[in-house]
């Protein structure tokens, strides 16, 4: 666990809002939809990799991840995926949706995040996300 | 649960594999990916709705998927996701990708499924897929 690091390539585009049991809980800095990603602390690459313990826990935290995006935002659907084609490192996306968003009725997968956000309203967000996961468990990362 | 059925625009582009405890699973009819779908037969849309022991079942669905996926085409990348922009019945993808495949390194979906297999090898795919998953409690759908 103590060499786990979050891949250059996800670092770059998202802010660590906290540590799950499980996972790092990253928020993606793109305004157009609210967006987090999971990313178990293991070197495990493939979620049927990982042990049965540990998949049951990403799914409880995605369940986590999606409630506290549904209590801030009231999206019209969530998109969960894991692809891993660019960065390989699993992550697991949970991702708010609206019917008149940028790519709906398409993935948000595969385009670039080049919408960001003001850096206090990304900050803001974090925060708002710390709140809504503290009752499943986010602390401050420990890595 | 005697009342599900496979919504309609899902159907017309997928073959029945077998029932899991929790799923229908579907084969995708697009060659150019080994793809399977898992249908909870349930009418909730979102996985975070449904109860935690479907949502434990699940990720014991998907990676039963994801390991007849490797065993019988050895992918490079296994991608995974729930969307429902299109369709909003719950169905968890499970698709096999190559570093070479037509949408790498892009999702798979949001895109037309115009690849079909021959009939009698469609037939085939979907009976390998029956004896792969048979250890995983597969069978005949019942409803």
């Amino acid at each position: 666990m103590s060499r786990f690091a979050v891949h250059p390539k996800i670092a770059e585009t998202t802010v660590v809002v906290g540590d799950l049991p499980l996972s790092r809980v990253l928020l993606a800095n793109e305004r157009r939809y609210p967006w987090l990603m999971l990313l178990p602390r293991t070197e495990i690459d493939e979620i049927c990799d990982l042990t049965e313990a540990d998949q049951i826990q990403l799914i409880r935290e995605s369940a986590a991840a999606s409630q506290a995006i549904r209590t801030l935002f009231q999206p019209d659907k969530l998109n969960i995926g894991a692809l891993g084609n660019m960065v390989r490192q699993l992550h697991y996306h949970v991702v708010g949706r609206w019917t008149s968003d940028a790519s709906w009725p398409g993935p948000v997968w595969g385009k670039p995040l080049d919408h960001p956000y003001a850096p206090a309203d990304l900050a803001h967000e974090a925060m708002r996300f710390r709140q809504a996961l503290a009752g499943a468990g986010l602390k401050d990362p420990s890595v």
